[in-house]
């Protein structure tokens, strides 16, 4: 790790820093452990606290949002970050230094705009949605959590109010998790994939491929056991990471050598864990690969959730639905499931994990349904943001979205508009990063099929050191000090294009339903 | 809980706040939030954080302690106590609201005077020291943990200085743990505790009891199931509690309804779990106990750690250990043990969890010989803090004090002087408060004996709920509302004593040994 560094960023440039620059990193680092801090608190309320704790860390969740904020938009910041630019002028722009005090400025001159009391509102209210979102789903009751909509919604649309130079307040959210994006270029993508997508949906779902290995019977302790070793050979270490349970997976990590993935078990349903926990690992990877070196700087996390999301559905889908990989997997799917698999082979997992079902819900759909169940969650919530959609009306437009884009009946609400957290905790704009992250990782993946000519066998021997080290040395470790649009220069040389995903669906489902369809 | 409140503060109280007594209580209400906000990581360091997390994780903890303090000691606190006291200076003494600025004026004048950098030093040394002593312990390796208690004792010292008015440094730490509290009250209340003590444990550690029992077959699945029922009766709802597994059990809250205990599981013998987890649920009562409407304000949590302690050793050992107690222990172990302890009697337990048995290990003596493990660190510490002991001598110290109070011979640093993580966690002056709870606990215990006439009634048939009345409505609820010398003359209408907790213990051993001792 230190290596790439070196090879990277020259070690001198770490020495050339002078005071202000100094007291910088020195408060950026605070502000840092305030924000893992949070982190804790946040993942122990999903995994481990008594529901009665609730209240109580709604607010201390919301204490620290608080604290965080204003010692990061202090006056003071504002000018050790004056001070830091001029120190820094004469470093080189790919300097590591200098971007980080560019980060710095970055996340300044939007923080600085923003209100304490909004953004300790904003946090205690995803605090509350959270709770409020795990009731009224248990309880089917859209009515229990439509006000928890109507005030994230009301919120969103404050916070975005911030900011002036945004005509349309979407954009100013998107621009949290995915930076530089505007709806405008997402809409084009989008429609261009979806034209794509569509037609073939249609064309496949009909197709008859035998899913019976997904529903075999499958104890939540066998499953276990099978998440381990799966996780084992993705780089899951124990000195150095935690799986636990949650209702909806996730991933935090609290520094390099702390990284907590979460899963949820469904009984006789294995690919909800496995996949799932795969997805979570790719998350995992990423941040566990970030130089140590960038810890504690505003480079040591991800630039967007979308590069994120490229991350976690390659090692989910590219990986873990590919051909090979399944070759790895039956074998020990056979192995754990008591029985109830003996004899399956890699090329009945490969087509049974990839046949494309039109279905309810979003982490469970296929790979090649599921940027359509994005593609909704991105123009409701665009409406719900202009103003243009009441939450009143949301159940009907989601439920007539899911009719025409993937041809399903929504039976309830739970399964339906309520099946994902993340309105729930103030999430608005983050959908399209799910969506955005295929596309990303299909540009992507050409180029590890390029470089890693191997790789095929190295999937079938669930051997992913190499994968593991040409995507840390590719991605991982610049943390965030590249946007998406330079990685993605560096990496495929292009901007954001929509053929490579598709071309690579293709080409797997016309494996898949032994079909012409490149 | 609200009647309680009600019929101690009068609620017409609760609306005479003025403007910088609200500003004050917001302010009040955010430290309280970051207190918790630690307590959650640390918690999290304890049970659940992959070993890898432990740099990164006591650096968080540390600048949240920086953070916290900063905050606390900004002269704007200083102003709106000032201004507070005017305020409220029409209310009578017991008044809440004057009693909350009188607290927080008694923690301004002692915080403001501590140097936040020391502060931040100090956590960041527990952290690294609790790491530290996890591996020094398992290797058996004083070497490796003497510069921890260098480190610790020596900021310890620092933090001493800060304070002009001990002519003791040690009276300065004291005073954190059991505030008003000085040395030579100590020294002369743990004088009387051991010369009473002394003879009773040289008449009885000879005599035999058959501790059989303690020492039976039993599985750590058979010692949850156990731990979980016992714990189901004294109160642990899993709706606001949770217990984990730890090396060194603790209890920490992170609201009234968020309560942590934790305890340690060890094969085949299961006082260690089950007196270990009733220990801390007696801490647990206590916090889940303070009025809500304390909470988020300094009274919301315990005045001292002796009154703490009083707690966790009378639901330990007043009632967990009584001869009544035992009656409804024993048919659980029996049933729960795998036939192990097939036909226990509650007679038999009773004297077997009441031997007087010298040992090693502090956390697992018996009620007797346990406040002179206690004096020994109580006599080691002193040393160390005042410069008259050499952190190279104290293992040595350690073992002839464990020679010559106890008559035991230590085998291991691991089992000596590094068996408890305290000292490596800079919790100097803390270890005293335990065998004062003892002191108090005796004190209390009379009291309830009085007001409880059906208390052994209720204890044989574990129904412990008029028993925790009793203490919520006179302790717990209080918080620190009240001194240990105020709750005290409450309660048992005298200053702190020894006579009571001699009495008690005479008179169970005399049950147990069938011999007068009264």
């Amino acid at each position: 790790m230190l290596q790439w560094w070196h090879r990277l960023f020259p070690s001198t440039e770490r020495f050339v820093m002078q005071d202000a620059t100094e007291e910088l990193r020195e408060l950026l680092a605070g502000i840092a452990d305030l924000e893992r801090a949070r982190r804790v608190l946040s993942w122990d309320q999903s995994t481990k606290m008594p529901p009665r704790g609730a209240d109580a860390r709604a607010r201390q969740i919301a204490t620290l949002a608080d604290v965080t904020h204003e010692r990061f938009v202090a006056p003071r910041t504002g000018e050790l970050i004056a001070a830091a630019e001029r120190e820094v002028a004469q470093l080189p722009g790919e300097s590591v230094t200098a971007r980080v005090v560019a980060k710095a400025r970055w996340l300044y001159d939007k923080d600085v705009r923003v209100p304490t009391a909004l953004v300790s509102e904003r946090a205690r209210a995803a605090s509350d949605g959270y709770r409020v979102w795990l009731a009224a789903r248990a309880a089917d009751d859209f009515s229990a959590f439509a006000p928890v909509l109507e005030r994230n919604f009301a919120l969103a649309r404050q916070y975005a109010a911030c900011f002036d130079e945004y005509a349309d307040p979407y954009d100013a959210v998107l621009d949290d998790y995915m930076p530089g994006m505007t709806d405008a270029t997402l809409s084009a993508l989008f429609g261009e994939l979806r034209g794509e997508l569509v037609p073939l949906v249609d064309a496949l779902a009909g197709r008859p491929i035998d899913t019976a290995p997904l529903t075999a019977a499958f104890s939540v302790e066998a499953q276990r056991g099978l998440v381990a070793e799966v996780l084992g050979w993705l780089g899951f270490d124990p000195s150095g990471w935690r799986l636990d349970d949650t209702a909806h997976p996730f991933q935090s990590s609290f520094s390099g050598g702390d990284v907590r993935l979460t899963t949820r078990f469904e009984p006789d349903y294995f690919p909800t864990s496995l996949y799932g926990a795969m997805h979570e690992c790719g998350h995992g990877l990423y941040e566990a690969g970030i130089a140590p070196e960038l810890e504690r700087t505003p480079l040591g996390s991800i630039y967007s959730l979308a590069m994120h999301e490229s991350q976690s559905r390659m090692w989910e889908n590219m990986v873990g639905r590919s051909r090979a990989f399944c070759d790895a997997l039956a074998p020990v799917l056979a192995a754990r499931s008591d029985g109830a698999l003996r004899g399956l082979d890699g090329a009945a997992l490969f087509r049974a994990v990839n046949a494309v079902r039109p279905s309810l819900i979003r982490i469970e759909a296929d790979e090649t349904t599921y940027s359509l169940h994005v593609i909704l969650r991105h123009e409701l919530e665009r409406s719900l943001m202009r103003g243009e959609l009441a939450v009143a009306d949301l159940p009907e437009a989601w439920n007539s979205g899911m009719r025409d884009y993937l041809g399903v009946v929504v039976p309830s609400d739970a399964d339906g508009v309520m099946q994902d957290v993340h309105w729930g905790q103030g999430l608005i704009g983050y959908f399209p990063s799910y969506a955005v992250g295929n596309l990303i990782g299909g540009q992507i993946w050409e180029r590890v099929r390029g470089a890693l000519p191997g790789l095929d066998e190295q999937l079938r021997q669930h051997d992913l050191r190499a994968l593991r080290e040409w995507l840390s040395d590719q991605i991982y470790r610049h943390g965030s000090a590249f946007s998406d649009a330079e990685l993605l220069a560096r990496i495929a040389g292009a901007p954001l294009r929509v053929a490579p995903f598709v071309r690579y669906l293709r080409g797997k489902l016309g494996e898949v339903y032994g079909v012409e369809l490149a």
